[in-house]
């Protein structure tokens, strides 16, 4: 794959995943098929698609909704998918068992130099493209989810994947839009959900000792850390906040951290008494039934921010 | 202090801390005396907040700069300062005796009723107000830098904090528009930096194993984690993410967090050799002489960002 010559796409797994991939391509001006073995699932894309086009177009990010669906077409097989594809995103259930299906599945249809990006968002594709034919073209192309309101991608070969495959997979994705990082070994979470997990398990913890209330632990990143963390990254953060930069600020705050990570060098899990404290924290700001029209409210605010991002230089 | 029975605040200490405190108290209509022991930071005080002030008019944030300035006096002396204020943010310089010399300083020159809060960001108040007048008035309202563009601020009381300060100050802090949180007693870092600090200490264990740059991994924050982390908390983010909400979340991902905090149960400290190795990064995209130019890029981000955020509804 020679990210530029890549000229059709397929999306495997037309759920919301695949689906906000399939905007992410038909954006970037490339024909797309999109494939599920679901009847239903198949049924339900172009109507699903059209109506994701119709909200970000009221939000002002595009406003060619014809024009990206017409670039994609949803097909009744796995062969007539992947037939043409120069890329396929694979983004069915999360399962070990269906994963393995699915690689097994295409890699025979792969066209010759075809390359395949599962959007796992934890399982190594070591764990299912062992036997899969091809499999030095298969790699974790991990999105945040929806793909085409956050442009992150984590790139995650396995140990048989082709050396050139992952810098090929880089300047593709990064020709499409997206914001691909690269992951050079596989590790449990890759970086984003490890990064989340670390502030997570602080904030359970902090939330389990009585220290602060759940709304105010939230209220801390949505109002405090958040604001840099939007447009800058923990380290570029730390280097712009000490005089000397990055090394100053280590040299006077790393014992502080260094010391609140020893305080945590027992941690325990996230128990159901806990949970279900946190549970209750939550359903006194949000009853279970207004859970959807909180997620809507979440992704119009996505794509506000998107917007405000695209507005903002990054240099 | 009853919270709408505040009709004048002082700030002492006259650094960027304390002259955004200046900027949030002011632009609540608040009359702000203004000291700092230094004669050069008193000198310079109005003509930083006036370009402050006129930073934030190009960016749109405020119009009537005129009328802020006029709010706020730089005085000679800390009794000057403290006479008639019904509340005083310290921001002094962060070392144990500077800010136990300051409290036994503003004490008893308090006027009756009135609240000192503390901007200090990690030395918790039991180490500097112990033998101040009035210890039971005095309480950590810690900012992030700057207040007047970031509104995030906890309240942490001391042992010795009378108890009905705690919510008057979480109600004066909302009253002049920024969102405060109660650190229910005092621990390492607080809530903030605890929670930085945890996903910085993921950070810098990911770039020590050759898992991934210092680049990528500011990049999965700030174009990934922190797309959600700008507006929603972590456990609202999470409640989000699972059909059947937090619960739900943590049944299915707990395990996997808890494996990932095991995997850390021995931490290391950030070494001169790795923070090095960080810097050397970031060194290659930003030169040291840059850093100020770069901050001003970042303050400009977060006035835009705050402007974006202003016109969003938080439901």
């Amino acid at each position: 794959m020679a990210e530029n010559s890549v000229r059709s796409v397929a999306v495997v797994g037309a759920g919301l995943v695949g689906l906000g991939w399939a905007i992410v391509f038909s954006r970037a001006g490339l024909p797309v098929t999109i494939y599920d073995a679901s009847m239903e699932a198949r049924a339900a894309a172009l109507g699903r698609l059209s109506a994701s086009l119709g909200d970000m177009k009221a939000a002002g990010l595009l406003d060619n909704v014809a024009e990206l669906l017409g670039r994609m077409r949803v097909v009744e097989t796995l062969a007539e998918a992947v037939a043409d594809a120069d890329y396929v995103q694979e983004s069915v259930f999360e399962r070990v068992n269906t994963k393995t299906e699915i690689a097994n599945a295409i890699g025979p249809l792969l066209k010759t130099g075809a390359v395949v990006g599962s959007s796992s968002s934890g399982i190594p594709a070591s764990a299912f493209i062992e036997h899969a034919t091809n499999r030095e073209r298969f790699l974790i192309v991990h999105p945040v989810n929806p793909p085409h309101l956050i442009p992150l991608v984590e790139l995650v070969p396995a140990p048989w994947t082709d050396a050139a495959i992952v810098p090929a997979a880089r300047r593709f994705m990064n020709m499409v839009g997206q914001v691909p990082i690269v992951v050079n070994r596989e590790v449990e979470g890759f970086i984003l959900n490890r990064l989340q997990g670390a502030l997570l398990n602080e904030a359970w913890a902090l939330f389990e000792e009585g220290y602060a209330s759940v709304e105010d632990i939230d209220l801390t990143v949505s109002h405090g850390l958040g604001f840099r963390w939007c447009f800058m990254g923990p380290f570029e953060t730390i280097d712009l906040n000490a005089p000397g930069g990055v090394a100053d600020y280590a040299r006077r705050l790393g014992p502080l951290y260094h010391s609140i990570a020893k305080a945590r060098s027992n941690p325990k899990p996230w128990n159901e008494d806990l949970a279900g404290r946190v549970e209750a924290e939550r359903r006194q700001k949000l009853a279970i039934d207004q859970l959807p029209e909180r997620s809507a409210w979440r992704d119009r605010r996505l794509m506000a921010l998107l917007r405000h991002k695209n507005t903002q230089s990054d240099t």
